[in-house]
């Protein structure tokens, strides 16, 4: 047997334990398989916590060179494929620390002084996530910038505003855009106050009551960019707030993902026609030889189920356990992880699709011209006639009903026939039938009006930069 | 028929239907039953809004009146619960601005300038959300005081520290309570986190594209308290973020109450006999006398999932909804109110009964006894003696597989023996092997330690006042 | 004090307790305020233990002449809405059984022989939900009624049959709704197989272990219309799979009404004008006069994720609760009343506008002649004439390039021209190409030719009924 | 350019598209990386597929024999790793079918008359879980006969029977596991129930209307052992209740994991220290010697939130979508397939563990002496006595609190004092407080009593065989 017991454990855990794990229960709880991609977190962790051991004099400044050489050895062996993880260490962790013994020998056998896997992987996957999130906030912004681009070109291009899918005023397509850039704008500072939870260091916590070392975790904290050491170890080594956070933020922005996705799809579908995608984002039929498909949009769509289960299966798995760490924590990051994964392929893909949408504007402002979108319109006219609103707005409804039954529109109803609903309407009512009239008359701030909407571009990209 | 169309609702929705709404469709659509309780908010809102219209000169000084004297009778009404509220009309909007009209004529009619139901609600619910947002920071506030105030009394009562349910180390009673102080001091920071996109006006979004009555939307921001308003009309009238956002928080917060109330369940239990409750914070059985049991915490653990399905099913109904008012959207407040309940609710009561958990120490001194809990502080002594981290472990597991068979505690075998798995160990290790000698010395920022975790319970009073 | 021990709730649980609950805990706690709607299941429960107790000589002809006879009174003083309910007696079973010691005296207080509130919950909850359980049995053979009446009167209505949202193929309006009936048939089929597992009587397990009177539970069984009873005392009390299996039925309905509230909202849409709702099916604006929005569809589609919520609700509230009965079981109630609720409505409300829909033909044709609808045709055609499928299919997407960029549709290119494909393109090709050549060919079992649709609808009457 | 268009799919999908996928596009919407696992369903789907073909004449005997040669060679060339699945070629299906037309030439290209993925893939799923089932069903059987036989050796061991996790009643350790053997009983036949509705063809509704060539669905159906055919071919693509019902199923099941997970921790941990694990089922702490966890328990329990959160994100998935086939659906295989993977080894691992199970008997005897757990013995020893249950009931809890006062148990106390709680005491109550007494007189149906608990132990073994 070798002299290191980790070496050893494919016979036995410890000397305490007469046989070792049966090879199912080693498969079932073995994590190496998915924690692997925490390897450079695990060893940032590793270097920062050996120069503290060596700073406070725990270890001696031999042990940390060796350390430090073993560490570095081991990150060119994991870059270029040449490390070789065994499911019988279980983890990241413990595959990490047998391979530096092995190189180093004694100095790699006092690396975990003063430190459990519990407050390891804990300060791991903070670390890890930390620059998933800026990765995040990144393709966050780059989203925003494809959107307001795109709407920078459409502040005049007039679609039809929707309520219950039904037309109900006329918008532009940049306002429209500029809602998803309202989301994922709150995306972003959502994701930032994430951020702040995230990067509070573990480690110090050891197995879940401190340590008798004296650890100088600020420094640690110093080290890995950390804002600041968690205050409980208890806390510190069974807390998963972070993934459930994170994970919370992730169903929410894909919520809006998934909006804006059904949007296109609707855009794409013959019946509106409103927009079309390059070639380079469909795909076809094995069958159908006429159909180009927005599969992208569609699962960008469906995965959303797949981040909101994460979260639910998150929620599920911290709910009722008791202090402190649990088995059951092992659980957090497959999860995590695919929610990371799939966030950042979809806002890159999402981003770089949406830069390739062809507008259709003649099929935007024809469906515009249909349902009555200036209907409100005429009410507000009526309303600054004097009438008060509720009598404009029965007024006009008694207008739609005769327009309707005559299958035309608003502004074809000759004045005559429109004064017989209300004899205040006079012959300046017919600009404000137009779709132009109605979009431009909402100067509100935050209303359609082109001018209110190239001030909005201006404020995001002034705001996002680049 | 009444002059006002809403009094006419009854009969059509408006002059554009030809007959009323089924009953069925009525009853199915209706939301007065359950969003009555936004009527202070309808109202402080529509004042707001009345006063903004007046100061801009879109309805008169003697309107504005007319309006602040209909509501100020309505608010009394309500209050009094002499106000009836009609199925017909709908929502708790309609019902106020009929009953407006009816009490003060044409100016009620004009209340609705500029404005939509879309908006309104919108409105209306963020304005309640964040009254109850600043209740439930209060809660939170008296929580962690109940945990501090009794974790204060007991930083040298020891109990054994778990993980994996098994006895690990031993730890404060204190230290333990702490570790929730902290989850519930993230809860609030998050909650301040929400609050501030909670806390954006979207009224003068009108029905989606904004309005073109000269509104001054800060104006009512500022006389609601608002800190901003929202900047795209469209997103300000679909967007759910700050309903999806508040369920996350307290699905996380429901979570961290959950896993207290397991523990105190676990406590109560006659094999863990840690604690007892005061008798009002109990129940008994219908069947067996003897039953004395500790309802509240059950409860509470199980309106986690409560919470926890609300924010699913927020989740699942906005996905895939296109721009922008869906009326799926109604169904956002049923799961937000009964979320604000229950958290209201349960965070009150569990502050409550913390105040009145009774200590049994010597039962949590007993229970640290057993489990060979200060096991780590022999091997971290043979590190001090300078054994590699990796080889005391080893030994220690050796000592502990002897004592399990003789069925004695590593401070009962003989030094001589403690000598056989490593002759570095002296007589000084008979301190290290206490359990106060080992929670004494994990003095690290965090740790167990009595000195720490005063020095905590001082940082927690000093940042909660009170 | 009332030699009632129930009726000195107010003062104490039992003598046991030396103070009441806290009123807050009361609150809390108490359920009566949801479980009340169990009534006439707990009576006639009780009435089933009473009659057996008494065939068991457990108790006298005398009490249980009495105990009958306040029951029959409690029932209608519950109907007449006569009846006081108690939050301080807690449930609906405590506050019959005091009413009922009330009216009769010692006979009252023997009822509860034999028996606990833990199984008398189940066994109500059980009983109350098989009859729920046959009414919405009877509403989704009343859904698929509605449906296939309506596509008996479309077998040869031509719309475009979508995948991706993407004009695919043409297919008959009726071939379209049977699709939504084979999705409730299921339903109903499940439905069944849920009420197997509902309908088992758990009364007879008393607390937790069965009891030491000698009970017939067959007897109890048999009154109630029970299939089988528990066979395990401790699941007898513990089990809620009735519940989560009962909701995962309602999950999968609601999906189902989820998509076809989506396509009737679609279809509404006037970019797609497929249908049109009876007014009494619609809803107006408060602002946009000319609106009829499809309310009820969208709300249908809203209340899945209320279903879903609550879905999930219930498998948080039973993961990892420990043996046997414990309080969180109080929460399954409320999700469980307001999904059977969300799903009768729904399905009543769904089923009523699906015969109130007014199809427009030409506009479905119309669309289906958007998008190149017959290109499979085409291939398979060249099949028929001896292609390999895959050639057929590379053939017909040159096709159908062309016409995209003559803005032509393929039966309007030349024949010469479509040779240039492929020479084996001859005349008889104009038939294929045709929406109804297309159709009437896809007489394969389940295929959308007329005359399969039609032996499907008459397949579809002989399995309903009525 | 190859002749096979499949072949030239990485430079565009078909003629009629300009460009290819962008990369990007290309590893977001493939799926091969996940669904090659369906490869076997997959060939013999294509298999009796291309039966039928040459059985209806379609395709000739020539081509059916190259079919079969093709698909046997690349089965060989899976089953051995020999071959290479292509990104381009996007999925499992159309990687399989480039390699025949490679291999067998225009044979290869005429495969896919008639069918379209999207029957394809619904079948191979179908036919591909139908075998899992399969194999849980067995596993399910396992794991019973497992707590059967476990039980058998227990049925006179007496355990605390908890409510609320307070000592309720003795029971055997028997009879505890058996309210186990229900659930997962229940779950079996709730699984079968699943198959029926897995076990239908999809196959024949090719891209979602049917198809004009004559196929014979039934003898495809018979082939593959399927027991009917989806009867409307719209629902046939677009369908996913299979997943939905069978996520739902799992979620249940994993409930009932959850739950005996939670109770062998329990046991396992040294409060109760009811049992032990072998060292097999344990892991040791990198930090902790003495630790000894029951890490498969915990992580079982743990899994209960990921099968959950599969469930979850399905029902999202589906929610709202239009017919038919939508990209969405592609989301519908990893939390299937991951799903099934967490419930074999689940389900395997826990029933292997259940078998090493040591029984600590004496603790739980010990256990259940805490709590008076006889006094509803007591209490209906006096309604035997001629008291009714209320008064009896309020007795004895006079009399527990008396026992309490002076720390002494119910049979502890002298018959003169429990006399006077009630003077229908007799010598003969000293029986009726035993453990032994207490269990062996709840001889009611499903009840503890040894004798019934051995009758449902024969009733077990007789259904489960073996």
């Amino acid at each position: 047997m070798s002299s290191d017991p980790l070496a050893n454990k494919a016979q036995a855990w410890s000397a305490l334990f007469s046989e070792p794990m049966s090879e199912l229960v080693q498969r079932y709880t073995a994590s190496v398989g998915f924690d692997q991609r925490l390897w450079r977190a695990d060893i940032d962790g590793s270097l920062a916590h050996a120069d503290m051991l060596a700073a406070q004099g725990i270890i001696g400044a031999q042990d940390l060179g060796d350390i430090q050489r073993g560490l570095a050895q081991i990150a060119g062996e994991i870059e270029s494929g040449a490390f070789t993880w065994k499911l019988e260490l279980e983890d990241v962790h413990l595959n990490i620390e047998a391979r530096l013994t092995e190189l180093v020998g004694p100095a790699g056998k006092r690396l975990h002084t003063g430190r459990s896997r519990n407050d390891q992987v804990a300060t791991d996957v903070r670390l890890w996530l930390r620059g998933e999130i800026d990765g995040l906030a990144g393709l966050l912004t780059g989203m925003q910038r494809a959107l307001v681009s795109l709407a920078a070109q459409h502040t005049t291009t007039v679609m039809p505003g929707f309520t219950h899918l039904q037309v109900a005023q006329p918008v532009s397509f940049a306002h429209h855009l500029l809602a998803y850039v309202e989301m994922f704008a709150r995306d972003a500072d959502r994701l930032a106050d994430v951020r702040k939870r995230v990067n509070v260091l573990p480690l110090g916590a050891a197995a879940l009551a401190g340590t008798s070392y004296p650890l100088d975790r600020e420094r640690v904290a110093r080290t890995l960019g950390f804002d600041g050491v968690c205050q409980n170890s208890l806390d510190a080594v069974s807390d998963r707030d972070f993934a459930l956070e994170f994970a919370a933020w992730a169903s929410i922005c894909m919520v809006h993902v998934s909006r804006l996705a059904e949007e296109i799809v609707l855009w794409m579908s013959q019946n509106f026609g409103f927009i079309d995608l390059a070639d380079r984002y469909c795909t076809g039929s094995s069958i159908m030889p006429q159909k180009r498909n927005p599969d992208v949009a569609e699962l960008a769509r469906g995965k959303s189920g797949r981040v909101v289960g994460h979260l639910m299966g998150l929620l599920t798995l911290m709910k009722g356990q008791p202090m402190t760490y649990n088995k059951d924590n092992q659980e957090d990051k497959e999860p995590l992880f695919d929610t990371v994964d799939t966030l950042r392929d979809t806002l890159r893909i999402m981003a770089e699709m949406a830069g390739g949408i062809v507008v259709k504007a003649d099929a935007m402002e024809r469906a515009a011209m249909r349902g009555y979108a200036t209907a409100t319109d005429l009410a507000d006219y009526l309303v600054k006639k004097g009438l008060p609103f509720r009598d404009a707005h029965e007024a006009v409804a008694h207008a739609v009903k005769v327009a309707i039954q005559r299958g035309v529109d608003l502004a074809e109803l000759p004045l005559a026939d429109l004064q017989t609903f209300n004899p205040a309407i006079e012959a300046d009512v017919a600009e404000v039938l137009t779709l132009q009239g109605s979009m431009g008359a909402r100067r509100v701030l935050g209303g359609t009006a082109p001018e209110q909407v190239r001030a909005q571009v201006e404020r995001h990209r002034a705001r996002l930069g680049g």
